[in-house]
């Protein structure tokens, strides 16, 4: 016996969280039980809550607390433009980065041969619906910039061709970036894509 | 908005835990929802019930489910050894090697003059009367090898000098140790503490 068996098991299931190891989750069980009321009590509230009202958004993909998240719910952000991400980690990235006032579109992953994935698994029959009866502008793909992300992006890209607009995020040198530490395809991205100054 | 207010609140929350930062807290929240009832809610479980059923143990400061733990309840460790310790996840490492049957005495931290923490803020005076009234016949000091272990563990002894045997962990080579990659005070502790063959 090393701890009591509701502390081994608490342990086992946190030492399964991305980021978390056996080692690391026992430190962090052991600070909550150091703590109960003032993170103990209200971890395990907010997990209970998260757990009884988390769902998919049915339209989006998004992940909220009712059928339809707040974003398709909102009327504000109705504005034509839909953009495309993989995951629902991606979305929230877009919205840290207050930049975009459309909606939103998550695949829930890439194309992918070796995994069987195809266009059915991943909400793009529901993207096509989306498109057709949203009354949608332009579709923005903010796909990772991965082999498998642009791949998909293209077949989405095939897929929509005539229908509406499609764009994609840009590539080229990110913010705060050293040439000297760049790969040399973003290099090359960069320089296809230069602007007059 | 970049998460609905429960995921938010949920994700502060994990954010304080020792060894995750907001963006591995993320992270870890977006596998829970994603796994909801193969991981989340057997997580959320598991939490509530720690936070109902855990305390410390009256006599050895362990956490347990009960008032006396395990380890103090079993009649099987009162060996006369009591093996002193910081920490309770010092305990559970002394009882993951399972090389010691006695019990434990946790301390709940080391002397520091600095941080204004004396005997009576350690769980040292109940010490001092489970060595008077458990018929211990050896107190090992399995103290962090730290200045502020080694201060304490120099305070123990002398208080329960000629009262009962004192023993410490011995110091030196670890197991599967190089000397090259050993700190000189190791060394050095291992050649003065040599052992002939």
């Amino acid at each position: 016996m090393s701890a009591p068996t509701d502390l081994e098991n608490l342990i086992e299931l946190m030492a399964r969280l991305p980021g978390l190891g056996p080692r690391s989750a026992r430190r962090a069980v052991l600070h909550l039980v150091k703590k109960r009321a003032l993170v103990l009590m209200p971890l395990a509230d907010a997990m209970q809550q998260v757990a009884e009202t988390a769902r998919e958004c049915l339209n989006c993909g998004n992940i909220g607390t009712t059928d339809l998240c707040a974003i398709c719910e909102s009327e504000k952000r109705a504005n034509g433009e839909l953009c495309i991400v993989e995951d629902v980690a991606d979305l929230w990235a877009m919205e840290r980065a207050a930049v975009f006032r459309g909606r939103y579109h998550v695949l829930g992953g890439t194309l992918s041969a070796l995994d069987a994935i195809g266009p059915e698994e991943l909400r793009i029959p529901k993207l096509i619906d989306r498109v057709a009866t949203e009354g949608i502008e332009e579709v923005i793909l903010a796909l990772n910039a991965t082999v498998d992300g642009q791949t998909t992006a293209h077949y989405i890209a095939d897929q929509l061709e005539g229908r509406v607009k499609v764009t994609s995020l840009a590539q080229g040198v990110p913010i705060g970036g050293e040439l000297d530490y760049l790969d040399d395809g973003t290099i090359g991205a960069a320089l296809r894509a230069r602007k007059s100054v």
